[in-house]
């Protein structure tokens, strides 16, 4: 059979079925010549073992090969398990083939006992640590091995520092843990019945039985039957010598980084201390050296330090956060893993890394972050004037970028606030289409409700404002001006700062640095455009839009809402006229109004485009979004209209909906309104028509059904005769379950299917997006969900009904993305092998789909 | 090569693809021995050849063939087409295999010109007849083969009666009828710039190319593509001589059925005119005679209807309605078809044909529909006393029924007058879940919003009440306590009559007549009980509903909302609590309460059901639904929580939701709150353990991921261990579209699966059912639905979905529906076929899903 013990020599990655993950990695570690403290690899075989023939015993043969083990590891390190001098104490880590929450937690400096605590006070010269960290060692085994509530041992430690009027643990003396640690093992005595073994061996085999029983936790069965990981392949318990940076003036501890993270410059960077551990570094009381003073303290050791951050950059060709520990001038190192970096180093490390022939240029690609791009396109706060401020309260982050301004509650304020080259940030309950002439004057948004992909979300990342969304925590009182955070109240006019990228609000002012499209940034930018296939087009509905996202590289438009042009002041009135009149004549006169508009929007939007193709969708949110809500509004327009303010209330009331987001909206506007479908078909072909634009595309909103669509294909058939020399396209969204189900039938009708994903998510979920705040949080917490599904695709319901449209369309059929997730890393990444062909996403989302889009062609 | 042209008795029913569905009908009845006029069919394929072979003309041999055909109508009746005595006039009509509308319309009298219409004149001595008959021939032939507008034909007649003060048509006498025969032929050179054919023979060509045209008609091709009906089935044109029955005391006109339509009895019933045509019945100048005279006036004939009457019910197997016209002493039927009856008259008829041996059991459920069985369950209006009335407005038929009483606006008053013993109809805007004790003390609900499905039609349905749902043409003012129809006003405590089958209101009262459960109906109800091999269930969540259904034969519980159980007064104040409290104290106290109110509910539950299933859906609907809108109950609740009413205000706000039918409810209401499930689980589980109830099933609502079932199930299982005793099983809803795309998964865990056909149904769609009544009156006006959706089941969409899961499922996984569909029988029939073993519906639809299930076995 195969061996039960495996030291980490004699494996590799590729076991990671025997040896577990975390065994799988300290074996590669070892074979790569980084020097991990020593240790073994209980296989995943033996947890099988241990639950079908062995009668959840460790059994013989595995004693003898644990013990065999530990002999070796003694031999490896000259110290001895249990011994008086120079002890062995080992760690003790679950770790199975797919990292698993529930499972027992790591058990460090077993081995001690009253002997060998000794030796460690009198070669650490630290009795105080030693005494500690035989605490620390019977607590955790007591509660994880012995099953004794923490809250027992918490008590106690609570107790003593009362009894001296302590506050901190650190004030305990080594005689005081003395005193503790009698009273743990009364507590274990007492709660269990049974003795707190001091045998080193009787402790191993009780933690290795103990991470094999936590596999039946109920915790871990309940992860792996969520998640459909299956209940037999077991886990592997890892047992390493732990080794100790404060046993002298030869010894210490510190952590570097391969480059610096802060820059990206190819240096080495990191500090240490000597005779210490990792918490006194963290501690901060003793300040640590930087690393370059550590060629004079340990010449040999940071020679070796230098030879590992080659070789480790050139194993994993990227920048190396490499954790180590000197025992008597012997250098260990805890951990290596590739390291966190500002979103400018992240640029910098991935080109540099591709001029030192380290990486390719695709290889580079993958380097850099979605969040990467998104913060070097946007203005920053300052991270460390930040790190001094504690936050009020945090939202979503909505849209990325830092912005500062007085707190005004309406769009009228923001606007009236811009004139006056004023920084506000607009604060609403929540935003709706009226206010985006508001959400453009204002520096950033924040709102008390709503999610990552409410109006306010969406309409802010489009225009590339900073927003804070779904800021529960927050109670906004319009009336009084005021909001209130706990105890504190602000005003309207007071000074905050939101981080559009964290979900921080602040009170009062953080600097801001600018955004960073340097040369790396084009640089990957560039090669990106050249690796990738897919289309990248844009959601744009504004000349202003449209150039940005054109400059940010955008082939295209491939999502232009109608709608948003509707809202400008002079606008909206002629649309609400058109909404609320009763005489045929004044409707008209409105739509025709409406229609003119829009036909000078699509002209300018045409030109800038030249001879890039745009797809236009028809109207698609339900009439009620276009109605005034404040009772200025409402008498303003009940004066305009010449009737009664309640007349107009009695109009808006009847329009209202349940559920608008299934309501009278899309197509079935369309299909019971047939004018406001002419009059934008009007707008779009005269356009065209006058520009000669080529490359237009027609697109029907909310489809369920083959007949919906054929009705409204036919009647913009029959506008479309009176430009015969305009070409252009009919197609459709794909965005409600049925039209998905559908598909085969409706394609023989279209000449192009765009993908909602974000109605199409909601649908197949039953999530309302502007609602699912409320249980999106603990759906994450209990892992019922791995990501926000209107952040990245959920490929297995959405997807699932995305592959099955794409296998039922002809070979050349046009497909595209235009939900908020065509500008998603992961969700691009699946389009882009299901056989999408263009996404598109609003304009700030574009150098993010171009790099991901490179990654995976 | 096959005949071009075909004489009925030459035809069969099996040729409907070459003779289109009226032709094949008339072949067939011709075939039976019914004297139907005689005539002949030009096929299909002649229409095929016009558009592919002959360019678009009338071919010499099809002349022939038709001209042929022609002779040998003239041989079999002895009248001459273009004759000057005993002309021989026939109609043309258009006739496909599928109907079609936008189709050439009928051309009637075709043959009559200057010549002929003297003739006819003289025969029936009533030239105004005469005359009359040739004018509408001009006008329709004028428009619909010629082109030429109605609107310029209506205008000389507008003109003729406004020159002699004329109101009505028949006014016109025969002189006055040429000279608008003039102005017409006038007309129709100055538009056309043709002649009016004068020889019969053009006529006839002419009319035939028409039908031909008019099958590549835009609307006609419209149809054909929404509904994917071919473009090369072509249509057939139908030619048949006319009949006349007022050419003296010989002739003459009528309509018999072969029993009787309002009671069913087996007798020959209908009346007739001698000298007269089927127009004179309808004016209603003549009083017709009973039927039985004809044997004194005309034995033959009399003696021919008998023969006819048994050689049609044996022939069809059902009551039929004739139209027969007698000319020169010589039978005609005009038409034979399914005879409409009375609720009751189909109940009879269907048990007497049984008896008769003209029907098998399982045919007379065929005869039975869903309606009938609806409409004898409850209490009607009485149809005469009805008729004399005319209807306010009507909204939709939402709940079965007639229902007089005093208008109410608020559920308070409604429970307040039941107390004196009043009869209220309770008038809402919409109503809520508060609403239900007040919609159990009303005779019948009225709302203003809201379609088939929307809350109160499905309540009202469950209770038996009667409901007419979405009355848009009232405005309802609650705070000045009136109702207004256009410009009546009524006021609260005006009496009101609603017939909730056809959606009616009346001012005022109109007697009703009682439910018609009689022998006859019990007799259907029992042969479906043995043929049926679904279970059929019921929707109930009251001891009282839960024995109505019972009675009405229901084999258990599909589905009982536990939220139901919520709302009565004492009840709804401890849910208030529970979910307004912010100490954790008082929410558990609530809970407690509420739970204990429960467990007693689901006691008296069980004890009705005795071993019958129960499933029981933990709470589905979001809180917000639970709290008071009212400021009174507001006030009354603040003061009871000693809390103030705007802090209650708040917290109802902040529950709110955009789109409540997709936000924080069923499961994810359940994950986020766990001692509301827990709760639940304790009622139901401790009240099986109290009455030692077998067959509980505890069934998850909204799931769209299987980490939300396991999650929960677990959860239910950790309460269950209290209950070890009780058998139950776990199963969830299907009601995401989600859930059915990872049904696979899911069903690993469940042990059933109940569709939730309306949230399917809303999601599939995107169609909030609440919303939909803005824009489905178009849908199914345009053809682009062929029902409403949360009616009969969409077999493609939502159906597909179903097929889909049911294909993933293992053999005798339990599967049911239990949404509104479950009580309808074109669904029920569907859900039969695909392999669903349960189907559940409210109480009063119980009778009908037990015929719907008899039928399809």
């Amino acid at each position: 059979m195969s061996s039960l013990v495996m030291p980490f020599e004699k494996g590799s990655a590729k076991m990671r079925k025997l040896l577990g993950g975390k065994g799988a990695n300290l074996a590669e570690m070892t074979n790569l010549g980084v020097p991990v403290p020593y240790g073994f690899t209980i296989t995943t075989d033996c947890c099988n073992k241990f639950y079908n023939e062995a009668e959840e015993k460790i059994w013989d043969e595995l004693k003898n090969q644990i013990f065999n083990n530990i002999k070796d590891l003694e031999q490896k390190s000259g110290k001895i398990f249990g011994g008086n001098t120079n002890p062995l104490l080992v760690s003790v880590r679950s770790g199975a083939s797919v990292s698993m929450p529930g499972m027992m937690d790591t058990i460090l400096n077993l081995g001690l006992n009253y002997d060998t605590v000794e030796a460690l006070a009198s070669e650490s010269n630290n009795p105080r640590f030693a005494w500690d960290s035989f605490r620390r060692f019977v607590q955790m085994y007591g509660n994880v091995v012995m099953g004794v509530s923490l809250h027992s041992f918490e008590n106690e430690i609570t107790a003593i520092k009362n009894k001296n009027n302590f506050t901190e643990d650190t004030e305990i003396s080594a005689e005081q843990w003395k005193e503790v640690i009698l009273q743990f093992l009364n507590i274990i005595e007492k709660e269990t019945g049974k003795h707190f073994p001091m045998n080193p061996n009787d402790q191993l085999l009780g933690a290795v039985e103990a991470v094999f029983t936590s596999w039946n936790a109920d915790r871990a069965i309940f992860y792996r039957g969520i998640n459909a990981i299956p209940h037999d392949i077991g886990t592997a318990v890892n047992i390493q010598m732990m080794v100790f940076g404060n046993l002298g003036e030869t010894s210490g501890t510190g952590v570097c980084f391969t480059r610096d993270p802060s820059t990206g410059e190819n240096i080495f960077y990191g500090e240490y201390l000597l005779n210490a551990q990792g918490e006194d570094v963290v501690a901060g009381i003793r300040t640590p050296h930087q690393i370059i003073k550590l060629k004079d303290d340990l010449p040999k050791i940071y020679e070796e330090l230098i030879v590992l951050r080659n070789n480790l950059e050139t194993h994993f060709k990227d920048m190396q956060d490499i954790e180590f520990t000197i025992e008597n001038e012997k250098l260990f190192v805890l951990q290596t893993r590739t390291g966190k970096r500002s979103a400018s180093a992240s640029v910098r490390i991935a080109t540099d890394m591709v001029k030192e022939n380290l990486l390719t240029k695709k290889e580079a690609l993958y380097r850099v972050t979605d969040d990467d791009i998104q913060t070097l396109l946007h203005p920053r706060l300052d991270e460390a004037e930040k790190a001094k401020k504690i936050a009020l309260c945090k939202g979503l982050p909505a849209s990325p970028g830092g912005a500062i301004g007085k707190i005004v509650f309406t769009s009228e304020d923001a606007i009236e606030a811009a004139k006056h080259q004023e920084k506000v940030i607009l604060v609403r309950y929540e935003t709706s289409p009226e206010d985006i002439s508001g959400m453009h004057a204002s520096e950033g948004i924040l709102t008390a409700c709503g999610g990552m992909t409410s109006h306010a979300a969406v309409v802010a990342r489009g225009m590339g404002r900073p927003c804070v969304s779904g800021v529960s925590d927050i109670k906004i009182d319009e009336a009084r001006g005021v909001i209130q955070v706990d105890d504190l109240i602000l005003r309207k006019g007071d000074i905050i700062t939101i981080d559009g990228a964290t979900g921080e609000v602040f009170d009062g002012k953080i600097s801001k640095l600018p955004a960073d499209i340097s040369g790396p940034f084009q640089e990957i930018l560039n090669w990106a455009k050249a690796e990738k296939t897919l289309e990248v087009r844009t959601n744009a509905d504004t000349p202003t839009d449209v150039a940005k996202a054109v400059e940010f590289g955008a082939e295209g438009i491939g999502l232009c809402r109608t709608e948003h042009m509707f809202f400008e002041k002079e606008r909206i009135i002629e649309v609400r006229k058109m909404i609320l009149s009763e005489d045929k004549e004044t409707q008209e006169h409105a739509l025709k109004e409406i229609q003119n508009f829009q036909k000078t929007d699509f002209i300018e939007i045409y030109k800038i485009l030249e001879d890039k193709p745009i797809c236009i969708r028809l109207l698609d949110p339900p009439l009620h979004e276009f109605l005034p809500h404040s009772n200025n509004e409402i008498e303003e327009l009940a004066s305009l209209m010449k009737k009664s303010p309640q007349n107009i209330r009695e109009r808006i009331e009847h329009l209202n909906e349940v559920n608008p987001m299934m309501g009278h909206r899309g197509c079935r506007l369309l299909l019971t309104i047939p004018s406001l479908l002419e009059a934008q078909v009007h707008a779009i072909l005269s356009a065209a028509q006058e520009t000669q634009k080529e490359n237009v595309e027609i697109m029907i909103p909310l489809i369920a059904t083959l007949g919906e669509f054929t009705s409204l294909k036919t009647r913009i058939q029959a506008v479309a005769k009176e430009y015969a020399d305009v070409n252009f396209k009919i197609g459709t969204m794909i965005e409600t379950p049925r039209a998905c189900l559908r598909s085969e039938d409706i394609q023989k009708h279209a000449e192009f299917f765009s993908f909602g994903t974000n109605d199409l998510t909601q649908m197949t979920f039953g999530f309302s997006r502007d609602d699912m705040g409320k249980f999106l949080p603990e759906y994450l917490k209990q892992g019922i969900l791995k990501n926000d599904p209107f952040q990245v695709v959920d490929t297995e319901g959405v997807g699932g009904l995305m592959k099955k449209v794409l296998s039922t369309l002809p070979e050349n059929f046009k497909t595209s993305v235009c939900g908020e997730h065509g500008g998603e890393g992961k969700s691009i990444e699946f389009f882009n092998k299901i056989g999408i062909k263009t996404i598109s996403c609003s304009p700030f989302r574009v150098p993010v789909a171009i790099v991901a889009a490179g990654r995976c062609a």
